[in-house]
């Protein structure tokens, strides 16, 4: 059978493996904040319905001024996506026809992008364990166009030591090889971020996400961060207007408010530690996040499918991991979700030991 | 000076022009209906605030469904863009590097996009009073990978015969060149449209928008139509996710009632017609378009930059024409707005015939 290739859509999920979808589901296949949006969208909401109508500013210039802001860099380095998507799909489109390297496993849309545009991609394998193999990767990534590292890590929910990145951009800066990083979900992890580098490094790209943490997942807002010139030629595959007026409005408005990322990270941070203690008493080998996912697995299987279906039949969707390239099945992810949630999971997985 | 390339953005035209902007504008430069959106987009936004945390359908299916039924297609012949413009920014990757014609003046974006891509660009010109240079289009186009034409015409509002394009069509078949249909003002000119060439020539491209009719331009919504193997082909360059869950939610709501379109359509032709009578009365000059916006000069200036500026110290907003190449500035184009604001512009321009 052919697994469908992303989270978030159960719909697909259940009707491609034939199952009968019960009535109730629950998807820990997704990976955003459970609890977002933040109630500041709800609340502009109506107001934003005047915005329809216009064509939204297409260079977002509030929201780039913010997002620079916020990350103590100039506009000119900050390059708005219509989710961080499209920004794959450019970076795809500046390497088209080279060679690029992927740490894996990685999100799926890099290799995706990539082919789209005719790359040559070496994936190399994070070390058992889920740690950067920094030599391999600066000696196979010499002589590329590019080399992505996810960290966190999706799906592992481990970051890698800023040391090791910066290691890897010194090694590659004369190569010609630029270091995406993409921090999706650093902000659920704190304050560790890539970005002061930026000032020693005209080789790295970060990619960042509104999506997850601010639940966005819908309007369709990401952004990157690189040295002036190469946002520069980044930018120019834009298309005009390519982040709507509503994205816009609501990235104005989250970003706005830092509270509520801080008040999500700490919730997130005491539910995984809870689901944690509970994987560990349960006999179940897990990942040490530090975000809203992790990956799990019962160790007495190989293929972690019977338990993936075992739980789907409860209405309990994971994201399996047979198109994570060095995982095939072996694990199973889960996204961090409330704590109503997190315990129909506990008690499925408590089921699925008493049998198993 | 550099004049603002679009339309749309006054306070930008305003700040480039080093002029105070009055408190009160009226913006004749934007397309879009005048009496949109449909009152059933403001009636159903608030239900529509659960869609922004989960990520949007990636393929849209609901929407290309009504698409395909509405143009008596398949789901395959359709592909949904984060507005035309993304779309057109799919076709200048499709033929990069390669030579495209287009008939100009038209759509500014077909150029931009193409320039992205490094593509040859021959220009050719309408022939004087806005017709298709039928054989010109043909001889120029044979050997280039397409040919872009936009009808009814942006800037002219002039619609040009479907047997035109047949006739390109047909003689362009063996050439492996693509003629693009740019019909993204169909609707307002009523029932003319090229779709039932679709099922004739493997070689037709018709681009689409719905935020004009429906007025979201600030969603971000188009599509395009063509054979299944030129659909697939173009659809490869589709970000994941690349139309957000408000704009499918809102194109799904106004598809599914075709009146506001027929209604909107009745209103703008009294208005057109009433400001046509109008501008023959005063002395000036004007294209006899079918959709909402048209094209004005005062017969006695070559450059029509002093009645712009005229216009603009009184707070109306016309689309100057120094980037459609071809005019040069000789015309300005303005929409058509409610009555109340067409009166605006009738006695702007009573007062500049009193004094010139």
């Amino acid at each position: 059978m052919k697994w469908p290739a992303h989270g978030s859509n159960p719909a697909h999920l259940y009707e491609s493996l034939q199952m009968d979808q019960p009535e109730c589901i629950t998807d820990f296949s997704v990976n955003v904040n459970p609890y977002g949006p933040p109630p500041s969208l709800q609340a502009n909401w109506e107001s934003w319905l005047a915005s329809v109508s216009d064509y939204p500013d297409p260079y977002g210039q509030t929201v780039t001024g913010q997002i620079a802001g916020l990350n103590g860099v100039t506009d000119q380095q900050v390059v708005l996506g219509n989710g961080a998507a499209e920004l794959i799909q450019f970076l795809g489109q500046l390497w088209r026809g080279q060679k690029v390297v992927i740490a894996q496993p990685a999100f799926s849309e890099y290799e995706a992008a990539c082919r789209v545009y005719s790359c040559e991609i070496d994936n190399v394998f994070l070390n058992k364990g889920g740690s950067l193999p920094v030599y391999e990767l600066a000696a196979k990534a010499h002589g590329a166009a590019a080399l992505f590292i996810c960290t966190p890590n999706n799906p592992s929910g481990l970051a890698f030591p800023i040391e090791e990145i910066a290691q890897l951009l010194e090694c590659l800066s004369s190569s010609g090889c630029k270091v995406v990083v993409d921090e999706a979900f650093y902000d659920f992890a704190g304050s560790s971020t890539v970005v002061p580098l930026l000032q020693d490094y005209s080789n790295l790209i970060i990619l960042r996400s509104l999506t997850k943490m601010y639940a966005i997942a819908g309007l369709r807002i990401g952004y990157l961060l690189a040295a002036e010139p190469l946002a520069l030629q980044i930018a120019r595959f834009r298309p005009h207007w390519n982040v709507n007026a509503i994205a816009l409005k609501a990235a104005e408005t989250v970003l706005a408010d830092p509270s509520f990322a801080e008040r999500s990270r700490k919730r997130i941070a005491a539910e995984r530690e809870r689901m944690f203690q509970f994987l560990e008493k349960q006999g179940f080998q897990f990942t040490r996040s530090v975000v809203n996912f992790y990956l799990l697995r019962d160790p007495a299987l190989e293929d972690q499918k019977p338990l993936f279906l075992f739980l789907l039949k409860k209405g309990i969707v994971l994201r399996h991991t047979y198109n994570y390239p060095g995982l095939a099945g072996r694990w199973l992810r889960a996204s961090v979700k409330t704590e109503l949630e997190n315990n129909q999971l506990r008690e499925a997985l408590l089921e699925w030991k008493k049998h198993n």
